[in-house]
């Protein structure tokens, strides 16, 4: 872990900023209810559906903020990054709008309509092995000839300070909250959860949701430094990734709990998510869902907010229908 | 065929006073656009989300305004249908908000999900064998028990009115729109559709949308008068009943086109919009897409408004998965 002084941590400002730069290029994505699950819960759910922006996931804010944040000439030779998942798309997305290149380090083994969807927003991809030494290496050379500036997914207070926007979103459209409960992974929608609510509405309790089969971050989170698994495994597949120092700064300073919940308990939550709020999102999202069914006490009788952060599912193979 | 001097046509005064009768009942749902879909049409499309009302379908607007509409004396006596889709389980959602019974005649074969929806509002099943002679027997002996009032699933004024509130708000919520496309099955969305546009905007032009493999509005609609099927099959179950007098009479007099698609059409245009919008929809609501897609020459550069009018689906059996 990098020393303290090494990092630049986001401010308030930066996410007011990279709002205002943001706005054109995003949606402010809608929030909905319904009687059906708060009659379940107990709680008084609101679920914000960032799986509705454009691409298809939060991701796109602090994609955007980065690309369009860029002074000309760093722009001109584009940004890079390494992601098999939504980061890659909203990156070769925000980037198309600013009409500069964006490049993609990818292992070969990533799934082809992963794939297709960088490549259809533009990204041009550089296959490597799935295996960290392999990203490393052929990371370090795209961006050595590309001169691309580097944007990663979540270690990165100009993404952080995007995600932060999704909140601050969320607050003018509820009539206040009790708590804000979104699921982590590498924990980039959390830190800029915190980043905003601590100034905007500090006694907003921000909840973060994990899987069972990857709770890095809960155990990081109760030892008090940060704890990364090896290739752990989850149908959530956006949240397989450990936490880094910037967003460790955020959870382990604004983060009031971590909740984790099992893998059929998170399907179970998915398919409840699907049939009445009636939108397809991922099975990582579906983890707020699941914790909050499992420890209903905590949430009962409260106003919760809920970040659906996407909708990029293999439509052909859904976790609760047996294929041939 | 009754005569002309037989029908209470709704007038659009009726239906600005269901919008203010089911206004504290009912969403106000949002409009969606995908960058994507707009490409990939050449129109510019924009999508209200019905199914995202409560019960899931727009048949909750003329349900609730036919059930907020009845005097005290008759409201005590309940409402009464016969239906097997989403009009039984939304007029039993209305009967539940405003405390009073509701009978429903439904076919003992009709799916269990259906079943349950309509009991968990609190409406009353009484199963019939699944024959028309049989359900109009059965429904004849319910509703003499019970004084309850008939709410025809589309053929009553009072819900075409209702339905009619719903190309109200998408007027409001659009910056004006060249063309509304919707699904046709009784016609009692259309209709709506009709009611509203005629006179709020007789600019737009209204297309329906139909399966060929149950296009009796089609043609109907080519021969002047009604032609009714005989148990037409098609995997958009929503649209298999035939149109009515009333629903005739705005069809005739309004509706500009009548497109229809085959059942792969369908299918492709459904999975297209849970991959894109991200949105869980019955197929029939895909029927418009597919025929946008089907026509693209007839929309390419217009505005056009569609109507998602449902999402009860059974997400055990989605029509591109091959089960077991």
């Amino acid at each position: 872990m990098k020393d303290m002084t090494d990092m630049i941590i986001p401010t308030y400002q930066d996410m007011l900023d990279a709002h205002e730069r943001i706005a054109p290029h995003i949606r402010r994505t809608p929030v909905r209810t319904s009687d059906y699950l708060n009659e379940l819960t107990g709680a008084q759910l609101f679920f914000k559906c960032e799986n509705f922006q454009e691409p298809g996931a939060f991701k796109v804010r602090g994609a955007t903020n980065a690309v369009f944040g860029l002074d000309d000439a760093q722009a001109a030779k584009g940004v890079a990054t390494h992601s098999s998942g939504n980061h890659a798309s909203c990156l070769s997305y925000a980037a198309m709008r600013r009409g500069i290149p964006c490049n993609v380090v990818m292992p070969r083994t990533a799934p082809q309509a992963k794939k297709d969807t960088v490549r259809r927003y533009g990204g041009q991809i550089t296959e490597c092995e799935p295996s960290t030494t392999s990203r490393e290496e052929t990371f370090a050379k795209v961006q050595a000839e590309t001169g691309g500036d580097f944007v990663h997914p979540y270690n990165d207070p100009r993404v952080i300070a995007g995600q932060g926007t999704c909140s601050r979103e969320f607050m003018e459209q509820t009539d206040g909250l009790d708590m804000m409960v979104a699921p982590i992974g590498g924990g980039g929608m959390i830190s800029g959860t915190c980043l905003t609510l601590s100034t905007l509405a500090p006694e907003v309790e921000i909840i973060a949701a994990e899987p069972e089969q990857a709770d890095d971050a809960y155990r990081s989170f109760k030892a008090g430094h940060i704890i990364a698994d090896d290739a752990p495994k989850t149908i959530a597949d956006g949240l397989l990734v450990p936490l880094k120092e910037l967003t460790w700064h955020f959870v382990s300073n604004h983060v009031t709990d971590i909740f984790t919940a099992s893998e059929d308990e998170i399907i179970d939550a998915m398919k409840l998510t699907w049939k009445h709020l009636r939108v397809v999102m991922e099975p990582s999202c579906a983890v707020p869902l699941a914790i909050i069914l499992k420890n209903k006490e905590r949430f009962a009788g409260k106003r919760v907010g809920v970040i659906i952060t996407g909708g990029n599912v293999d439509l052909d193979t859904l976790p609760w229908i047996k294929g041939d």
